[in-house]
């Protein structure tokens, strides 16, 4: 990146399309959240786009903007939202079922807004979701069909609002787990087995197919492979469209990421972790089926070992016991606990306990992850940057690379490549020194 | 630091005498896991000096020794331990009434070792410390005639053990909180306090200048004012003796400053934080006196505020509550816990909660960490770097740092900091690119 | 009490007016409740006279009616509601600025109602509670005016509501720590402490002194003195008023008194219990102050004592470390959250802990209590039960026992003794087989 | 029972056989115990036949003797032990490998005694046990040929050992669930199905039947059938043999039924009960088998139900969502760990949540129960009392009733009947008074 020449950003000009896959908690959050900021009745709190600041020069100039004044972003005015859905419900429906935000508090205001917004039937397969009954589906359900509906509902999409740029992103259900196939392998075997009806090609690849034929980028909010498949990532270079995944990092996740970078820092060793959680939302509710969690699992199991390094330091991190859990309980609704036990120990093997109780929101976290997404997909697509968008690793769970490479995880690490990244776009310098007098706070990025 | 020549380092050859202010919880830890690990009884677990890795070079090289193999560091084989205590028990019995570690296991293959070491009577003020009854004191209780002790102590332990370099540490108790006042604001000043026994003048003060008087680093484990003061730090600088504190960094502080730079990162708000302590050992009785508890809170409350920056984030921090209790709860002996209440906020504010609770170990915790800073300064004090070491806040909960600078508390920074000066001090490249395609790992340093 | 003839319990006829002193979370909670209540609007959970239900005769005869169908109380459309407060705010705005209950569903339907409630001025001394800093207090401030205006204010509610009965509440502020000293000790020696402006007469002795003089029954939700001296509760059995207290049992209390009997059930062992509680209502605020914490501590402590019986178990109990906290903690509210954690021990002395976090809402679970009572109250007084109501320990963290007696704090004995008292009342046969067929699973009275 | 006569109890005299079947965690944690109880190393807590008191008469008589001092129980010194078990470790071998008592301090001194106690091979069936990999099982694996061994044990163990006396206690494994089938329904189907080696004849029933052929009280710890069925529980009461089940009511189960009679008692409501339990010792990796977990499941889930009435306040307790979840998780080993997230409501159905985080250790909370269990099974046999011994249901998590009936869960109630059967054997009034002036206290049993 430092070696390579900053790119010429186009301007964040005309309207932008957020096409959301999925009208549940999230993206219902997501756009009450973008309207009622619009009118100065909410705080897009989590969000580093609208918040966030970064540093320029060296931390005796003092020049630090917000960083939306320092890269040309899409403005909040300026953005039109769609969604795909297999219930029928509203905007504003499903922002009342989802029970996630105060209905007098912050729907009331925004009512129309919200029921302006009605869901596109949806491209849907019983086998990759199975608790939900849908009832808002496309005509033809041949994934022939449904791939070519979906490009015609973006372009639709496009001129009915008057688009200057759009960008896809997933928020709908987790699908049941598979593993990447001879399907996925090339652009000629993805298209004969949609041809095939080949159940290996899952709804989340013809929405992510139609997005890269459009020129459209994506972002992959859920653990589905979507994407994340040797066809599709070559096409997204060779179109040069921006591509990101997989999996929002929110609530249990995030923790783990910085507890566990922690330990290591600290030399801690590791017994187990035990993480369980309980939810209550359509999330929760898919969930609960074993094979759409164990996409999550693999998603979820992941960061410690790839944080640990167990290789390296097989005497703290060579035998830890790793478990997670996801429990569908109704009563908690959107508002997800997630509870970790961490068996740690330190001098001559002593052993410690953390216990972790995290009272967390699912959709509150979300909702700013997928906004910044958007927006940051948006600007990376105007920057001509095609393909993987790694930079963005910070919002994922289990980012997305190119093969070969394995993900970075620290939280902290990943948030400076995010702003090392916008200061290159933006011909800044990049942080370099890291000189007793001054810049150490630049490293984790975090001024 | 980069534009600063590398410094020449002595190697480090002869004994290296440790001087401990106090022989409980913690001295006791520390020597009878140096005595297990050199006969490879136990794992130094917690110890960077011991365990940690530094990487060299570019990410490609693959290049990641041992730090101890980079650094010329005293061998564990080469420490020679000695101690003041307010008490008489030796090593060994200290050792046993402080219930840390498993007297079958792990003090009976040691206990000839242990019981060699006899606490010299401490130099100690009641006024300092008000819930211990000492018998084991100097003879001479004025403050000119403990220092003179102390002094004669320091030559007298290097004589009888051969030591070819000491270090002091101070692993004792909290003293009652006082401020820097006239009597520390220049040599002059505080060397007449001396002689009229200036209630001000603590007994830590006295440690601390009879160790810099006599050439020997002194690292300071408590929040105690000790070398943390115009005189003697302008004196560290002058004769060119490596001096750095406050207060170990082992349980709830080391967590604090892992999740508020999270919470930051993602630019989540916070209403409140309550953190709460248990813990029966020595150190808890004593902070069970207000007056001693005011030195320990104050120390645990600047963490938040420096890390949040709450005028940078006004909607997000500037009205942040924050309480720190500790408790002195004697069911529970060394094995502290620590429980945190956290209170934030996200998207449009809604709030949420996270409670951690960290059933930890005290000394087990501030065992490593007292033998890794007694290596660096070893380190520290060869490679001709007198005054304070900023680059090992990494292990202090309240860094000391020269006036008019700010403390770093970020633990991931602190680390970054730590080994880039190693990097420095052995003429190896700081790690200075950020590069889209390498290198970010290393960022946080944890590689 | 089976050997004493049944009472002639006066028939629920007319209004009864509830005369609060206090009109702050707990009581606009109590009143909104039953508003709400009245009007179908929400349910009294919690309330044992509303909700609860009473076995008569054996359990093979399936008799078990409502408590509220089997003995002759008030029905809530017949309350009248009345308050002082030291705060000029009306119920509404006072339930607003509480923030227990939702504006738009809980207070906006009532609101004509709540407004309707004016707080008459309090009596009030600075020195009782000294965080507040009140806007509505009686003219006359001498001891002899604020019991002269107390009378005045009772008989004046009385006439202006048509009421047929009355009852007096304290669901006001915790008063600082004092012992029951001389000018308690007798009625003339009240009376004459009174006119000396004796420092040792609270204003809750005010308030409980007005009521009996009144012959309206006093009962105690706050752990002050109030009617628990000698001389008030000498007069109220002279005249025959009802009277209880002391300090509602609500959120870690009650569960103090379920846990501990749980654990001697067992005869598991007990090294240590320490509680923890953050909260940020009026009364939290107020408990700030070590004074009037002391009294709230003192309440909450004999508890383990009482029910542990460490005498008779002294290897078990005989060691036992407690120790309660309470926090003023404004991000929190009404929504206070109690820690408890547990140190007990089994089998050869092997420790196990346990914790409990209970994020619980003061005035929620305090108000059908305060309800329950003040319908209890009055029925005991149509009953002619005169002093102290020991069957009505079951609501009280610090239950009012005669001289000479210890209070009974097992949750299920005190229900037990509750539901038995009530059968004795209407003439039922108490429940006292214990047979193995039948009958067992009355004894914790719960059915 | 307060109508029929007190029975006659034969004196405890000779030694008493205690025959467990499996020689884990729980049985050596047991016998360790006694051991060392009887050498004065160790005190029995959380036995209530060692440590518990009883009183008699009324309150005011102050007659509150021991148990063990009021009935005639099996001296801790008349013990014998005996054990089946899979695998090939004595009994000091097995204490090693569970892990639960500390080897230096609780089995040095009683190594012998351990290594005396070798297991009988054990009637075994991996179809019930299925993770298990056995070393140590009879030659004959028909089924009537392992109850014909078991038999043969039972007589050769009380004749090896000179006893006067046995019983039989199932502390092993959790067999796979299965439901009561015609192979159970009679005595002459279940002779049939041993002989067609019925795939529903479990191990567990072939231990409890040759007890009940050998006049062999049996208890049962485990949640298996096992005696639970029609045929057998009618040759128990036609044989005049003593039984009682189902499995130990330890951790997560004794506080669920203390909290949920707490609900009710206050007329709280409950949406739902999250408990999650991490177990890393023997009985926690045969229950990472669906099947087995099944069965323990279905014994965890009864207690809400029947504690709560949901039929009786439907708005109370109408629409509980009950999830239990039981997690292999090998660092934590014995020391079993229980987490329970409980959403309570309050008045107008305000929402509340208690976590209860119970550090234990299965086998310590377990060795006392089994104790107790044994001594007074062998003392209703002596006092002629054959068939389901009701009596002590709390012991049990799901305890065994006579057809028709429902189990009582309420620990207070069980622990009332408890000493109400003891008092009643012994010819002493059973405790019928609720008096306002006395009693009360009893009526919870805990005095």
């Amino acid at each position: 990146m430092p070696d390579t020449p900053a790119p010429t950003v186009a301007p964040a000009e005309g309207k932008l399309g957020i096409l959301n896959v999925g009208l549940g908690a999230v993206t219902t959050t997501l756009i009450a959240g973008v309207e009622l900021a619009k009118r100065g009745l909410g705080e897009p709190v989590g969000s580093l786009t609208q918040m966030g600041t970064i540093r320029l020069g060296k931390r005796t100039d003092d020049n630090v903007p917000l960083i939306k004044d320092f890269v040309p972003l899409a403005a909040l005015e300026d953005i039109v939202f769609g969604a795909w859905d297999p219930y029928k419900a509203d905007a504003y429906e499903a922002a009342v079922n989802a029970g996630v935000l105060d209905r007098h508090e912050h729907l009331a205001p925004i009512e129309d807004a919200l029921r302006a917004i009605k869901p596109m039937p949806a491209a849907f397969d019983g086998a990759y979701v199975k608790r939900l009954e849908p009832e808002n589906v496309m005509a033809d359900t041949s994934k022939r069909g449904m791939l070519e509906q979906i490009r015609k509902d973006i372009r639709s999409f496009r001129e009915e609002h008057g688009c200057a740029r759009l960008v896809m992103i997933w928020s709908g259900s987790t699908e049941v787990y598979i593993e990447p196939g001879a399907a996925h392998a090339s652009l000629d075997a993805f298209e004969a087995a949609i041809d095939a009806e080949d159940p290996s090609i899952a709804p989340s690849m013809l929405y992510a197919y139609a997005a890269l034929l459009e020129g459209v980028p994506y972002a992959n909010g859920a653990p589905n492979l979507a994407v994340d498949t040797s066809a599709l990532r070559t096409l997204a270079e060779q179109q040069g469209v921006a591509i990101s995944g997989k999996d929002y990092k929110t609530g249990q996740t995030l923790l783990k990421t910085v507890l566990a970078p922690m330990l290591k820092a600290r030399m801690l060793g590791l017994n187990g972790w035990y993480s369980t959680n309980i939810l209550g939302n359509r999330d929760g509710e898919v969930l609960d089926d074993p094979e759409n969690f164990k996409t999550k699992e693999t998603s979820k199991l992941g960061v410690l070992e790839d944080v640990l390094e167990p290789e390296r330091f097989p005497q703290l991190y060579g035998d830890v016991y790793h478990k997670v859990r996801i429990n569908y309980y109704p009563p908690r609704g959107d508002a997800k606990e997630g509870w970790d036990n961490i068996d740690l120990f330190g001098w001559l093997g002593y052993p410690m306990q953390m216990k972790v109780d995290f009272l967390c929101r699912d959709s509150i976290l979300a909702a700013p992850l997928a906004l910044d997404l958007c927006l940051f997909m948006d600007l990376a697509q105007r920057a001509g940057m095609g393909g993987i968008q790694e930079w963005l690793s910070f919002y994922y769970k289990s980012p997305q690379v190119a093969p070969g490479l394995y993900p970075e995880h620290d939280l902290f690490i990943q948030l400076t490549k995010l702003k090392n990244t916008l200061r290159w776009m933006m011909g800044e310098e990049v942080i370099t020194h890291l000189g007793q007098d001054y810049a150490e706070d630049e490293l984790a990025g975090i001024s």
